[in-house]
């Protein structure tokens, strides 16, 4: 037996106790009469002591001869220290020992295992498996493990049917782009990998497995932009016979569940917003309501001066900025070329200072008179003290620039606390979204979303009026879930397809088997999926998904620990029946 | 609100309730003057009455419309049954329906959706989603999700965490084929999907998680043999600092908790056994023990006699079948035809009578006396009324031949009773395995398992002698889990990859990375993996994984639902600097 207790449970009710413990040699103090070791393992650090009195001489020198991160064995009693370390567990205790053995040598590893290491991002990654001996990223992966426990727990406990559907499956040119699988046994022919287990889990609802979940790796090869990741874990769900009420109930139920089990944290009901007012009110269909700064529309009140840029603009619109007044000059001057970055692309960006005594001053006084002003700041709420900030222009364009900008403001003043927890249901999505490069208009959410009752036919004439009951659920600005209201029969599912551009050929070849499966009696469905690296790194209070998997991949897709992907061998090729078609031939 | 109870809850205290069900229509029955329709969801079945009296003429006539897995939903009031049905736990009552809405028609299903289906394999498959409806098939997806659930929370419980692998990895030539994605970003290059989580388990020891668990999909592209799946499930298991002793003992542990929680059979400390003495026991490294007839070896009885075959033999061994006298010479007859079949392979078998009376009768009776067969019914422990079985031949052959015979009596005996269940652990595994055909020896259990100790220095002289603390779980005679102790030095790991076979380079290339790790202070470790699907359909007394498995593949690794795989777009290939390289051409 390696051990008889980890390194994080001695106390001082233990003093007395002959123990082993075993782990990692975290950092040595030699005193020459006398030698320290702290001792490392997953569940904490223990001291142990060595001296030249009470330590026979060749342990002595073993013991100054280890190593960091050294693995060793020890064998010895717990005792009393004499000068206690009150900021661990065991800082009570140390372990005078009797015995040692060295179970592994260490070379000096590339970064010190500390919590600020000094390793960089592309050393860490090199080596995961030192990063991982880091209490941060260690404490990480066993977080994600508490909640996806925890979201077993609560949907199993509610009748949910973990189901496993298959990884090997089917190419479909819609959407994102799937990674494939050739296949050896049937030539020519390749697998592909699931963006998600969409289509499986409505043929389950089909299947009358009526609530169905599964926490399960999603693949998309996109070009990687910063925190994706090629491979992805979802927390996919689906319901039958149930109306868009009861999902947003269901998983309302588990986030509240989350927040409270995890972080402590109990939230009454979560507000709902349509996507057309979280666009009107915070520019952005996943806003992050932990703080104000609701976009004040000034169309009215900005139009009927002789201040052309506003006259011509689809939009002009303001957010208030709290105790923004106290900006210099220069600093708004930083904010207007923030806001002028091509990033996001404004022209320009008009203020208005509200002072103290009540007046305002703005770049545009030539324009606007004080009553103007006033104006303004009733419609973006702003208070004494604070800066308007307006931009103006195309309706679409100025309203992301303007919530790029309130982000931007919020990070600066503070106001995204990571502790703090603003859930928001987003409803009513637009079922198409038009493509502006093609003018063609695609699935916001995914072709098997259902449009709202009566507005099928609205599709010929007005196809970007359509509204579908699909949701996200946003928290803390970020989109951790969304969902739909399935179509459940096959003349909408084809009517449906069609108007996205499908020709029955393709539409049959695709989905044939999922509009042959409602012809049996398919049952109104529909269901959510969560992002499980986004949603526990939001709940560990933090925003790099990346510090939550085990072993991500870097953003050209690539895994630097083991060198993945790498070149086959040619017989590997030759068995799959392919040839490489490499640009340099 | 699609429902306000299943099908499976109302009872006699609910009379006089006003419900609202869904589901599926299971049965019509029309008198005419009445209409019953039993209405089936995945919780049970309950009968739905109209009759002339009391259901307004419009109604009846909807009600005899409706047809076989029509999804429908009522509102109507509890009521007594006339005749009760005892055989269902809603037998008591049925529903009055005031109001009924058709959600849904349905075609005529291609097969009945009954626990005995009329429907085929093929057509099974192919409308998997109806098949799903089947209560046999339903149930087992529910008890499957049961025991995932069972195994996460009696880990977790023991501190085991889950960590989620990467699923795009690198391929490696060692074992079993690789499924390999072709990477887009990389030129040239490709994933392989993990044949298991071996070296990222590993390399979590190495980073310190100390006790892992994973239930995840594995990929092996195999030609497949019947009831074997490209894509599989295994609950992946690692431990540090921890002895084989650990291992056996903390699974031991989960498995004991599953038969109980899930099978509730208690069962006591699971019987050890050598693989040397398994081999020569039961001729078999997974045998099943719910019955004996254990081999008795014959060489020192009946190589003594002028019995040419026996005397040339290496092996001479026989095992007692239990009432086996009462088989008619023809019955005997069939036995020895059916070892003679190629897929056994024996050349012949002896036999002996156990007659009632104690006296012996034999198909040798020429060579041997009553004294001599004595002596064979005390070496297989042969009673009155047995027929003793006899195969000679080479060792390793004649054993597997007897082995196969004994499971095919046992079967035609009834002694594999699908609801006892006894484990077994088979331990002392050889650390390699010679491959007959190349002359070479490759690792048996993998090439990361360790020699015994001191036992390192035999590779070089007596490679098939080398034993490693490898272990193998059995249940009923299928392996369900296996494990090793691991090497974690870099130089034994050297030493390990050479003795398989590989040059230094490629042990670099390939296993560079694990090396490189075992060189920071890698702790002792191991672990074990269980087949999932294999588990789970010996704990539902079932022998077919593809019944516990949503949408399983055939044979040829075909979806036959969704038709895949299938071709790619050209463009798709371009893409991925592919081409095909068909026979064809």
């Amino acid at each position: 037996m390696y051990r008889t207790h980890n390194n994080g449970e001695l106390r001082a009710s233990n003093t007395g106790a002959t123990v082993s413990l075993s782990g990692w040699v975290q950092k040595i103090r030699n005193k020459g009469f006398m030698v320290w070791v702290d001792l490392r393992d997953r569940y904490g650090i223990t001291q142990l002591i060595f001296d030249e009195e009470r330590t026979p001489k060749d342990m002595m020198e073993k013991a100054s001869g280890l190593g960091r991160e050294f693995v060793i064995q020890v064998t010895g009693t717990v005792i009393e220290r004499e000068s206690k370390n009150p900021t661990i567990p065991t800082g009570d205790i140390e372990i005078l020992v009797s015995k040692l053995s060295v179970l592994n040598t260490s070379l000096t590893p590339p970064f010190t295992i500390e919590d600020a290491t000094d390793g960089g991002e592309d050393l860490r990654m090199k080596y995961r498996y030192l990063d991982i001996r880091r209490k941060p990223v260690r404490e990480n992966l066993i977080f994600r493990h508490k909640v996806t426990m925890a979201v077993r727990n609560f949907l199993s406990e509610k009748d949910f049917v973990e189901i496993e559907t298959p990884y090997l499956i089917k190419s479909t040119p819609e959407g994102a782009r799937d990674f494939v699988v050739p296949s050896r046994m049937n030539e020519g022919q390749f697998y592909a990998l699931p963006q998600s287990p969409q289509t499986f889990k409505q043929l389950l609802m089909v299947g009358g497995m009526d609530k169905y979940f599964q926490i399960v790796k999603c693949f998309r090869d996109e070009d990687l932009r910063a925190d994706r990741q090629p491979e992805f874990t979802q927390i996919d769900c689906e319901m039958a016979f149930i109306e868009q009420e009861d999902i947003l109930n269901t998983f309302e139920g588990l986030t509240k569940h989350l927040l409270k089990e995890i972080n402590g944290v109990e939230i009454g009901e979560f507000p709902r917003m349509t996507y057309d007012d979280a666009m009107a009110t915070y520019g952005n269909d996943k806003p992050d309501i932990r703080f104000g700064m609701k976009f004040g529309e000034l169309n009215a009140v900005a139009q009927h001066k002789d201040f052309g840029v506003f006259n011509n603009a689809q939009l002009v619109v303001g957010i208030a900025v709290p105790g923004g007044n106290s900006y210099t000059r220069k600093e708004i001057d930083t904010l207007i070329d923030w806001v002028k970055r091509p990033q996001v692309g404004a022209l320009g960006m008009v203020y208005c200072r509200v002072n103290e005594d009540g007046t305002y001053k703005s770049s545009v006084d030539k324009f606007y008179n004080q009553e103007d002003l006033a104006k303004w700041a009733e419609a973006t709420g702003a208070q004494k003290g604070d800066l308007i900030c307006i931009l103006s222009g195309d309706t679409h364009k100025v309203r992301t620039q303007l919530s790029a900008l309130r982000m931007h403001l919020a990070t600066q003043l503070g106001l995204r606390k990571s502790d703090e927890f603003a859930p928001l249901w987003v409803i009513d999505f637009p079922l198409l979204e038009l493509d502006e490069e093609t003018g063609h208009y695609h699935a916001m959410h995914h072709p098997f979303t259902a449009p709202k009752p009566g507005q099928l036919e609205l599709l010929d004439t007005n196809p970007g009026d359509v509204k579908a009951n699909a949701y996200d659920l946003v928290l803390n600005g970020n989109e951790i879930g969304g969902g739909s209201i399935r179509i459940h029969d096959k003349k909408t599912q084809a009517i449906m397809l069609k108007h996205l551009g499908f020709s029955d050929e393709e539409a049959k070849a695709q989905f044939g088997f999922l509009m042959d499966a409602f012809e049996y009696g398919a049952p109104p469905h529909g269901g959510i999926a969560f992002g499980l690296d986004r949603l526990v790194a939001i709940l560990g209070g933090q925003e790099t998904i990346r510090d939550f998997i085990a072993f991500p991949k870097n953003n050209a897709g690539r895994d630097v620990m083991i060198d993945a992907p790498a070149p086959l061998d040619k017989e590997q090729l030759t068995e799959l029946h392919l040839k490489l078609d490499l640009q340099e031939n």
